[in-house]
């Protein structure tokens, strides 16, 4: 066999196993795994590293229309460019539908943007904003069998929320035809009454925009979502939690039988409330939904994370610029409702995790692999094309270097956006060579291949409706 | 390269992944996994069939000395033999210190019992049972670097059980030296107190064996073996777990970031306390302690399963015979007391899992490799030699048949007990073939090896020593 | 002294104590418990018999509207009638604002309907269905300074549902003057999901209530109310709980700290929802919100009630024939939706609490005063007029037979409903005597005094408001 | 009718009541509250008052024997005048059965030594040390019919440790004859372990006391308290409970049904483990067992108290002295081990516990009686003889004055200890005429009666084994 590429002395992680071999690659998949395989047209020797199944980043905002005037600093190119340098071989952002529109109008927009423009795979969710009854009775069936089989509601914010009895009838939709339904669990009315009153007693800084959607509203919207999906008998994905307690009300549900999945992200591991309270506007940078807590939250997501609760630890990047046509836009100054809710981290988030969680011993490196890649690929239908390294698998595979440390730096990374959050934070481990389907895009740090040649990717219904146990 | 086996077509399930591959073996380790490999110098299709790592058994006992009198049924021959019928590749006895004894004598007993017996692979747990200084200061650190890095202690039985100054004292022993400690939770105070009352009330059939040790006497000890872990800051792996409020005690520790880690057997799954409440004698068949509980408690193994309190899924294969030198003793027939405490499983382990747990949809087959050899290989130190298909492990390899359908009989088994306690349990999906380092010993259901080369396995530390998370 | 009546031989439970003396009574107070006294303008001798605080009914419907067509079959005389002879010495029946109108216009109304037409004491809750501005403003401020201290809001019902903007809009006004907010916990979204989806099913007949606003339905509803509570730092009441999930979440509440009190009632003790599944429409007869339960609930309504969960057992009174003005109506037959909710119960929640409480050994005679009597009054400002027989107290006295032997039958009863759901419910103790304000209204079960000289009470605010503890 | 004494004016709490009248005291007992009544052989005004029932002090320790050559400071004539400036009416010692000794011994020696020295009320606890079967079988049912119906049993100490076999065996003597049994609940492996650790480590000063018995020591021997209760079906009360751990273990059980009561102590709402780190030997001073702890658990011991897990307050006074016959004996001074366990408080529990719970809004003055008196009369079968202000009761009553401030000094104290550890503490409130049986003992502060005039009460059985619910 003639192997396109392949990498010798691989020290190979998967979601349970450790294990030495070369790797051959043809045809952009993964046919032989060996103590020893012959060198291929190219060959890469991986010693001293580690050869782990490229991220996935499930939850990612690309080219998505946010406020009016406000502009989001990521398309398709430059946020996977950053996703490749950061690590991950495919990305999942959200296809928006608009009030009044359908989903295929959605689809059309997205598909046409993405085209040609992606350096890593790419899938699409929905977010379904109008669950009108040719929506959810004729498109979505449609769409899932065409491979689109996640979507995603919102339980607050104006353009987005939707009752709860849309919630449900989407649930029912989506249980009919085999959607895996994600869920932004905070509540609109609490919000709303609660921005009000801190904007009666001038509490406008973006340090406000914390005690705007307090815990209680989380964990709130949180259970109300998880009774939903109980009554409706249907599968979800609660996505970004932030806090003890609605990681309380996720683990509650599991233990009772429930298939009530749950997602954590970065800024809930390394970002406190006190981050919005920085001098000045500086505050704004860190002002996404949910908000950042207390480092109590903080061991509270670890929790999450090692006990089992979340599946899976996604970045949640959405990258409003700290710029006027971002979070310093003219009525964001004059109150934090008006500072778009989003921050960047698609390129941060794998070495973050794995230096927080595999460095300092919170997780081994089987569980980050899990975390990052293999939950992510059976929870969205993509497994086993993606999120292992097996025979079989396409050739998605990142080389990390666990030793290197790195100062987290703005000027170092390639998304869009004018920041980082994450802006001095040491890390220990980086990824070096990205691999996207047997193609090395990224090769010691440089990227060596512009082509651009993502694919779309059409998915299989999520194994988590159909699965046995929880992934825990 | 040349192959001294080769699997073709393989349908291969690890603890995370499902692929499809050839499998090459090269001096008993798996050397290749490809797309396509050549014919070795045996080759078997496995087109069909499910190929998973071999079964370890991490909780039998073979050859060990029970009450005067009474015999049991296998030893490391027959109890080797059953083992592989049923899918296993490695087991691992209890080696018992009799008081008074040192470890080393008793090590001598059972390896010499053992060596050139065997037709799997075989290693010895430590029972303390006459912790002195001597035995705890220098014979037990010797041994650990020794390999022998397990070891288990009792809180009941009249020749067994320790004090829980003991307890802690050979909990730090453990922990000085790396050793998991493995516990037997029920209480000895409680259940003699019971005993002596039901034997007042003239309550004695096997039936009574139930109410002599109660739920809550199985949790008390649990929550108490936990507290002294907790103390001497150790890890424990809390055996044979029953029942909900075990489970639970295990569950709450867990959340609290203890490294508790939790057991529980088929009798548990699929017996009940009215078995031991057959006519005549015949419940004296089922009694094991703990004893089988109710549907309820059944339910609740079940969610410890899914939910990852527990990491390992063990037989207990404790073989006494339905005899005059077995449960039939003549004290036996007097009093619940004098029945000896065990029941044969080692060779159905692995067929009831599957046929209640992956048939069923409780649980997927990547669960089902964790909680019958991955787990227990990261746990023993046998982990990465053990308890995988991947490049490097010892090609220890089961086939199996997942869609025939047996009724488990007694005459079908190969142990040397005279029954089953699962006799005429219906079972879809058997294990036809098994191979240990390469070579094959049972082929479609016949033994086609009889050498008896299994071999005794030097242990690492456990893995859950060191590692970051619970395995869940 | 000279005393317009004295008890004889009284056997007192209060809240907390028991002892034995005469009680005098003057200008319709306890002036003085002595072992002792003379005899007064009026004697009675209580020998024999319990002396008890009179009953507070805090949860009744009178004479309020209901559904189109349809007739609530008590007002304030046979109300209150029934309520004397069911041994209550005060009812708190609602006075409902409809939508565009003002409070006070429906405090006119409801005035003007009990004026001079009620045999016991009375005093109104407000129901806020529109929370304009105006009222919560200006006209919920000037009730509460003029003791209308309590209100209750809807979660579900098309006339009377809030969102939770509203509802937090309320709680922050009661908030500011001191009222005490009672909510009726069940959610308007998921219900009439359930009941369309129902209707699809052709699912119509009576049974189908139940399945139409299940546990998770009243779970959600409270976990939401007690978050919005929590939100708007405002103590509140969950009125008529159902069942075991309703009744944690409030004890989860309670027990991190918040002000959460709870409200049973008897139906949830002793009917289940298999007599909604009574032939015919006979079910009808049982339909009201929450619905009945199965018995594992009835359990956890118990617990409640011993763990100090709930503080008041009400009747839910809201009597609805079971005739073609009632629940017979004619679209009643076509869809249980369009039953009336409610049932009869002012006169049986006394006898029912005693014989299923005291009798059965499940709580004690001072539980059962706390929970009939002395909790309503403390919880809804009447304290310590109400609530207690002690020196300066208002004269509410009833005097039990704890021994009597009686089976509930319409036949016997004096409220203008049709049926009682608790036909053929054997009892053991009866109230025989009903003393208001010093005045003998029922003696040994003969109406002696139909004066209807019921006052209307002006209320405090609730000692929860400030008080330190749950009245556990 | 002529009254011996009248209090005027009173403003009486009661368990659940406030009201206010003047009571009439006859032959000892209160005869008649009125709203008038006319001067008596002796009149107070209580005006400005609290007039609360006499305090009951179910657990302090008097001219008990400790460790040998350590001299308890109070006997029976000094404790009781301490406990009567500290507004208490009743206190209960133990009588302590040695090794070998018959229950009857001891009490004969205690009565020997109580006769004709008390200032208040007493009544003795059994402390069971040897339960042979003899004391089980004969001593102690026949002592229970005369009316010692409460006994004792320790998990820990030398002298007095009991087996988990003969806790039983002393339980289920007790279900047998209705005795109440009270346990401290610490383990004797587990400290023994720790202590030998902390020694062998040279941690030796007073600070070491604490974690010698960590919370997982009290936390493990409560629930295995618990678990002996559950088995042998009998209600149990735990004593001095200190942390969250511990608290939570009775309250889940309470939560499953079980009659577990618990109790708390000023020391672990006010101490800490920071006052055994005190400089020198003077962390002596606060050395009792269990040990103060954190503030967290002093925060979850008032859960205990307002929760309604704990059901009674207690001083646990225990008067070791701070010289060379108590704390500062000669081996004390080279290690914690050896410095005796307990701390002087008998006069200073009410007013802690009124200033830190009433004052400070965690409780009202209704729970204040309930815990402080009422439910030590229930508890202890002493209802309704003590523990209220009723027609009938014993004239058991403490005048408060509710806003005095006072900063405790040892000076101002009547105990025979050399010093308090609550020296410094500022409260408001404090209780300034005790009345025994009509009899004013203190007036405004001052011994008026030296007549030493306590009696000796025997007990009717405990109202918890009978009663319907766990008196939340």
């Amino acid at each position: 066999m003639a192997f396109e590429l392949v990498i010798k002395n691989a020290n190979v992680a998967t979601a349970s196993d450790r294990f030495c071999c070369d790797i051959g690659v043809s045809a952009g998949k993964v046919v032989a795994m060996a103590s020893s395989l012959p060198a291929g047209e190219k060959t890469i020797d991986a010693k001293g590293l580690l050869t782990l199944p490229g991220g996935i980043d499930s939850h990612v905002h690309l080219e998505q229309p946010g406020p009016p005037h406000i502009v989001m600093a990521d398309g398709f190119e430059s946020g996977t460019l950053a996703a490749a340098f950061g690590g991950n071989t495919t990305v999942m952002p959200f296809c928006l539908q608009r009030k009044g529109h359908t989903l295929r109008q959605a689809l059309s927009d997205y598909h046409g943007a993405a085209e040609g423009n992606c350096h890593v795979d790419v899938s699409f969710h929905l977010i379904v904003s109008d669950p009108t009854s040719a929506v959810l009775g004729q498109e979505l069936p449609a769409l899932v069998e065409a491979g689109y089989t996640s979507l995603k509601v919102f339980m607050t914010y104006d353009d987005l929320v939707l009752t709860d009895r849309q919630m449900m009838e989407v649930m029912a939709a989506a249980k009919e035809t085999g959607a895996l339904v994600m869920i932004h669990a905070e509540g609109y009315d609490t919000i709303r009454f609660l921005v009000d009153r801190l904007e009666r007693a001038e509490k406008t800084r973006p340090f406000y925009h914390g005690p705007s959607r307090p815990v209680a509203v989380e964990r709130e919207a949180t259970h109300r979502a998880i009774s939903l999906a109980e009554i409706t008998e249907v599968p979800i994905m609660i996505v970004h939690v932030s806090n003890r307690e609605a990681m309380e009300e996720i683990a509650r549900a599991q233990d009772r039988g429930l298939k009530i999945f749950g997602e954590t992200c970065p800024q809930y591991l390394v970002l406190t409330e006190a981050d919005m309270d920085r001098e000045q506007m500086e505050g704004a940078k860190y002002v996404c939904s949910p908000p950042p807590r207390t480092s109590e939250h903080q061991q509270a997501c670890w929790e999450g994370l090692t006990r089992g609760v979340f599946q899976v630890f996604s970045s949640d990047h959405c990258p409003y610029r700290f710029a006027e046509d971002g979070k310093l836009n003219s009525r964001g100054k004059e109150s934090f409702r008006w500072i778009p809710n989003g921050i960047p981290g698609i390129e941060t988030r794998l070495p973050i995790l794995f230096s927080e969680g595999v460095k300092k011993g919170r997780i081994d490196v089987n569980r980050f692999v899990a975390l990052t890649s293999t939950n992510h690929a059976k929870t969205y239908g993509l497994y086993p094309r993606k999120g292992t390294i097996a025979i079989g698998s396409d050739a998605d595979i990142v080389l990390w270097d666990p030793e290197i440390r790195k100062t987290i730096r703005q000027s170092d990374l390639h998304h869009n956006c004018d920041y980082t959050p994450y802006e001095g934070l040491q890390v220990t481990g980086w990824p070096v060579t990205t691999i996207v389907r047997g193609k090395v895009i990224i090769e010691d740090g440089v990227l060596v291949d512009a082509g651009k040649n993502g694919q779309y990717l059409e998915r299989d219904r999520s194994a988590l409706l159909s699965s046995a146990d929880l992934m825990r």
